[in-house]
């Protein structure tokens, strides 16, 4: 049901996410609710390791986490083998929470602070991405002051960045992340790095966008990885063993969409990359890919309850919702287009535009721009589609709306992962002076 | 110091909000840390009050807590003799732990839940203020069946948007707020709450904008609400007793920001709604203001401390600091501006140019684009002004960051409202059911 294997419409009329209904979860868990297909998840995880590893064998598949991290997600991922990165101390330490061994975690940011570098060096986490000189040195300074060594690899801009639809190569890369190779920063990181006694490099890392249709990026940004790395082999003999690709497949929102298949990803980077290092003389590297999005974006459906519906005569009809930019933020940072179906009427046809907006005292606050529904009332149910990502993530407490909560559906069943927040927890860290109190 | 009373650079070089170092308070607390000036707080409630009170006695401010509210924050304004508006049941609950008599909360929002109005009813509030039709019909039947009357307001459209630097005049309004006066729905939803026995209907509210600099849109907005008034008055004879102008007065983010005052927002409020008043013959309603950024907007100050700092050659210069959209996600939403002192060299000359990044994984997460600031190194402290207002109440927890602590500053002396959360206060609600655990 558009495009999604995994959405139908039961017998009744009523929505289904695998076999579960939508409408039973709503009436058990409440709205707003995120709902999961833990079977997506991990059958997205299988074919990340099958499509990569049937063709270059050893491939590391490492979850995103920062797209949707709960301790349960993290378990998730690693009983399905895939390792994990991690953008923060706190995401360091529920992966870790969840069981996974450190050496599968890697470290990411573009600001680790001396303390996130000295937790990850006690634990003995897996790869830092080293994101600049600065953190360079502190890591190595650390690492030296520990007794320990430090295992990274640099974050390099290949002057290469993928949009959605396009992508555009550049000679210089203006970003907050990663080192040019274009300008010359990346040679001296691996000088640098070379030098310096308690670090191992072990090889290059790139990351050249999100949400991306046009794949040929992925192509463009191996040649030129590959190209960097055997320039670095005959400048200063050093040979990479690791090349990370990444992340940022791109995934299914409006029907528009035409998102490639991992499958079709896997291909074109694997021979990419072995024809490029036979091209350059070079062993083929083990290679590292980051799915986040693509791993959970559609496996996601937020539900809501329709509220107040407004008709501006001559102009739109809105429908309430009783969610929004607090528990979605990427219509209002991205102008983010989402598709919806309502679960309770999911067998009617859709007749009438809407236009669906948040309960946060906030114009900006909107979901969906003219979207053709069955006719709605007050108390219908909104499946918001591909909600998976950067929404649980992202949200806030905006209008102190609490989040909520988070279910997993797997084989028919639901279970609950994140259970949802009370006004007291919100405002638990909340303190009231006694002079406050008078 | 730029254009700021309450900051001064110290003898010692340190920057100081009051008369606290923010170099001390940062020692203190760590980074990052919201600094709000609750002398500066107390200030404005108290010159809202003189500038309306001594032009229309008995107008009542209400404090629009969305922009930013804490029990402590309820408190504070409670203290001051301000009334609080809120948008969510949870907010709600936020003020009456705050020690808010409920009859001096007004409650927002375009999309109350029935659970919302019937804890608005159950506890006595001041004010509804209606929406839409739905609403007023679910406020109704809910007061009914409690045996309660409803005291409500209509929240209306004037065909009047103000932004920054000006206003349009619209004759229809496509909004998710309010009803509006051109297309006939205000008037209908009058009718209508006329004639619901539980419902008594005090007057009008309307809300034209944020962050308005031209304030003559006040004008417009008074004028075209108290035709409707008098309109509503010959065609039913009912007499409205309260008028409600909203909130958005501006406030300076940046040099060039040039907000009016309090006492000429006063001024030009206050004379038009007298002088429309008696040009349609009606009586001078009670007036009510809803000022939220321009209470708590310049009153904060939010602390960093400078990480990695990254010089593309040719293109610019990244410094990171240890917090951003997570802390402050406004220039991610609306590419909102901000001016920022080094707050450990507030004598020494701003000499370079620098872009100053957030340590969000995202490529969005940038604070301020081209601020001239003296050298910069890791470890100096970056105080970024006027984040008061919508910045903690809409931060969140991507990259599973914790929300910083905020302390208040008065008289001198500092003091945590709000304790910093750590990753077990974030991760508290996040299951992890045994089948996982293998």
């Amino acid at each position: 049901m558009h495009g999604r294997a995994n959405i139908k419409a039961g017998r009744d009329g009523s929505l289904k996410l695998g076999k579960v209904s939508l409408v039973k979860l709503a009436a058990k868990y409440g709205t707003p609710l995120y709902v999961m297909d833990e079977d997506y998840m991990r059958g997205q995880c299988r074919e990340y390791l099958r499509a990569f590893r049937s063709r270059i064998a050893g491939t590391e598949v490492l979850f995103a986490s920062k797209a949707f991290l709960t301790r349960a997600m993290a378990a998730l991922v690693r009983q399905e083998g895939l390792s994990i990165d991690v953008v923060s101390g706190n995401e360091l330490e529920c992966a870790l929470s969840a069981g996974f061994d450190p050496g599968n975690v890697h470290f990411h940011g573009n600001n680790k602070t001396p303390s996130e570098i000295r937790r990850g060096l006690e634990v003995g986490i897996g790869r830092f991405i080293v994101d600049n000189f600065d953190e360079l040195e502190l890591i190595a300074g650390t690492a030296s002051a520990l007794g320990k060594k430090a295992d990274i690899m640099l974050r390099l801009a290949p002057g290469v960045e993928a949009h959605t639809h396009k992508y555009i190569q550049t000679g210089q890369t203006d970003s907050k992340f990663g080192l040019g190779i274009a300008d010359g920063r990346a040679d001296r990181a691996v000088d640098m790095a070379l030098g310096l006694p308690d670090v191992r490099l072990h090889g290059f890392h790139c990351h050249i966008g999100s949400q991306i249709f046009d794949i040929e990026a992925y192509k463009l940004a191996a040649e030129n990885m590959i190209a960097f790395a055997a320039s670095v082999k005959e400048r200063t003999g050093f040979v990479y063993e690791e090349l990370n690709l990444g992340g940022g497949l791109g995934v299914r929102y409006v029907e528009k969409d035409r998102p490639s298949s991992i499958d079709q990803l896997a291909e074109l980077v694997c021979s990419t990359v072995v024809s490029e290092s036979k091209k350059h003389g070079l062993k083929v590297p083990k290679l590292m890919v980051e799915p986040g999005r693509s791993i959970v974006g559609e496996a996601g459906v937020t539900l809501y309850t329709i509220g107040a519906i407004k008709d501006i005569p001559g102009i739109r009809t809105y429908a309430s919702v009783d969610g929004g930019m607090t528990d979605n933020p990427r219509v209002a940072l991205y102008q983010a287009e989402y598709d919806a179906i309502v679960a309770n009427k999911a067998k009617e046809k859709p007749e009438r535009l809407y236009t669906i907006a948040g309960n946060a005292c906030e114009s900006g606050d909107m979901l969906i721009w003219d979207i053709k529904l069955p006719e709605l009332k007050a108390g219908d149910l909104l499946a918001v589609l591909t909600t998976g990502a950067y929404n649980y993530s992202m949200s806030s407490h905006y209008n102190m709306h609490a989040k909520p909560p988070v279910v997993f559906v797997r084989g028919g069943r639901a279970q609950v992962v994140v259970r949802g927040e009370t006004v007291k927890d919100i405002m638990k860290p909340q303190l009231l002076p006694r002079r406050l109190q008078g």
